[in-house]
């Protein structure tokens, strides 16, 4: 079989600029959420099959990159389908393997658990522009903290890290899954309708309040209810929104809902170490299927778009171990802030100076160690320092390093 | 299916104690490898299985974790082979894909080219203690340096990195392909013969002369020629041992080879910048087909056996591109390093004080800005603080903090 130069299709070699960026906004997260108190931990890439398959991921586990079976467990002749050739399957989150870890060594653990997780993730979606078939994701978790503590470090931290890496001027948008579900039920949509609704909602951003209304009506809604829905997210955009729309949907909500929302916004508000707003955004779905509490997005509508989010899933714990754990995550979107960054032209701040030593062809051999001390001794000095043969074409050598970001180039001729 | 709490089966979770070492040797790695101008890329775990399965992996061809097709491409009915199913394959190690990347992208990176690339890698080995499915690799290559600066620089900065991690009084053994060959040429093996003799030569560390003795006569050669062979490696531990080897083999070795050894032992010699030796070993033979000239290997016998090592593959390209490109590359055995640590007990020197603020269930929300606030400035003074709920035992809670390091704990009480 011939050789393929090219990556498998819809994944990415990673090229020396953009690796520099990436390197140094990993760092950034790295050493913002350890300041915080966040753990790293790191789980295998693979996971047994049945930990994929089980109706926590959603529209992902359709995208599973599935791991055939090795040896005499492959029986291809007897097969019938998929399941009799895998055993496992590549993660398309972070968020399922930590679970099964907390699970797996909760004893061992602090509790309340911080980790900080940041790996590859597969999913066989179709390949777009920015989009990839492996990618990065970074996501914190704070694992056994039922309090709105967790949501509040959680955005805390987030948002400082995002702060950090440069970005201003965005927005924390929060909602309430319970929220949601009191505003459906309120409008007399049935517990059974509020998946579809909710699917509906969620393209608010794209087709508006008029449109959300249609697609609802040509759905076979009663217009009555979704006016009555609708309303509600006019009540949302006044002053005290969340008192207001509690006093509403008192049947259907508790107090403790609205004001945690309420008391998580103003700790935010106040303790915030970046350019930002946080805000309740009542028509906030966020797909995941798992979460069960506050849910949260970062906005950046410069950008067009999410470039992260996360919320509180209570009961995902409680799928390996039978008894739920209070749990709450944030993921930020690092290949979008990667991506954002590159078309920005970001520079790296550099903390050294690059010097190249180009030594021609023929330069005797017992000349080297001298060399090599001088480069030691610039080493020693902080620099950067690289060591190569001289190119017969040297201007254009000279061209690239300097593209580079080599400063200083030291030439040594053979005499 | 139930879901299962263990990670897939060889492979592990890391815990929060080893993950601290694994990051701190991760950045003296990086660091100092960029310090010599290495260059980070990154390419993604899958490659074609084509890329994977072409001769160049030797054993790790058999231990390849296969991917299986997706969707429509997927005609299990049809399969006759494992061939038929799958696409893609987890990368074995870090080599393949290298070479891969440098064929598709030569003219977009500088030349020669100091890549350094950390990442996992999958081998379907039988699990046994140390030794994981799933592992780390370390490597740098330098793509496009035909000369001895390629040797010396990789081996200047792989030992100035272990000697940065802590590690001294250790040896790098070096060798050569072709003075492996113009030995067993000189004593009498045929061409063919060579595989069959390096392969029972491996095991002089294990069985002594007098064990590959005995194995080559046995494996059927004659005596007279195996003596002589053997007697090779008497003169090898002399004084001025390259000399007289070359003397020796000169009408089956070009006068360069042993020069050059010569001239990359002398060198590191003066120039290095950790605790070891670098010696001459005619018996290190490295097991992978692809290597073409200088092959060295990590010598750390105190803890019995190599950390890790590399060598010339200056055909490895060329099966990408049809075109030869001169390749050395070093790999430090990583996990081998983490394994050494953590069983010595290796503490992570901490850069900074760790804080925990203990909050009682029941704190009023109104007061936490403030303590957000506390905790803001405080790690602006440099600390991690990690604020938690205090739990009901909280002696307990305070013991663990303590064993992951916090050295001071502030306690909020609901009054």
């Amino acid at each position: 079989m011939a050789l393929k130069k090219k990556p498998v299709n819809g994944m990415k070699d990673i090229m020396p600029l953009e690796m520099e960026i990436r390197d140094y906004v990993q760092g950034i997260i790295k050493d913002t959420y350890k300041d915080y108190g966040f753990t790293p931990i790191e789980t295998p890439c693979m996971e047994n099959i049945a930990n994929l398959s089980n109706n926590q991921g959603g529209e992902n586990e359709k995208l599973i990159f599935k791991v055939l079976k090795r040896g005499e467990k492959l029986k291809l002749e007897t097969a019938k389908s998929e399941d009799d050739v895998v055993d496992y399957g590549m993660r398309y989150d972070l968020t399922v393997p930590l679970c099964r870890y907390y699970s797996a060594h909760a004893n061992d653990l602090p509790s309340p658990f911080k980790a900080l997780q940041m790996g590859p993730v597969w999913r066989a979606d179709r390949p777009q522009r920015g989009r990839y078939r492996q990618f990065m994701q970074c996501d914190i978790d704070i694992l056994g903290e039922g309090s709105i503590l967790a949501e509040i470090e959680l955005i805390l931290a987030t948002t400082h890290t995002l702060g950090k890496i440069g970005f201003s001027d965005f927005e924390i948008r929060i909602n309430e899954r319970r929220i949601l579900k009191a505003m459906a039920l309120y409008s007399g949509f049935s517990e059974d309708d509020i998946s579809s609704v909710l699917i509906t909602l969620d393209k608010m951003d794209k087709i508006g309040i008029e449109g959300v209304s249609n697609e609802l009506i040509s759905n076979g809604y009663d217009k009555s209810m979704v006016d009555k829905y609708l309303e509600l997210f006019e009540i949302s955009k006044q002053d005290d929104a969340l008192d207001k729309l509690y006093e509403i949907l008192k049947d259907y909500l508790d107090k403790e809902i609205t004001d945690n929302l309420k008391s998580i916004i103003s700790t935010v508000e106040k303790a915030k170490k970046a350019d930002f707003k946080i805000v309740f955004d009542p028509t906030l779905v966020r797909g995941m299927g798992y979460y069960t509490g506050t849910i949260f997005e970062i906005a950046m509508p410069q950008f067009g778009g999410s470039c992260g989010g996360g919320g509180r899933y209570d009961n995902m714990v409680g799928n390996f171990t039978g008894q739920s754990v209070p749990a709450c995550g944030f993921s930020i979107g690092f290949e979008r802030i990667i991506l954002l960054l590159l078309e920005n032209g970001f520079k790296v701040p550099q903390s050294a100076d690059k010097i190249a030593f180009l030594i021609e062809k023929g330069y005797p051999n017992e000349a080297l160690p001298q060399i090599m001390d001088q480069a030691a001794q610039l080493r020693e000095q902080g620099n950067k320092v690289l060591v190569v043969r001289m190119n017969k074409n040297k201007k254009f050598q000279k061209d690239k390093l300097c593209e580079q970001g080599y400063t200083q180039i030291k030439e040594f001729f053979n005499k």
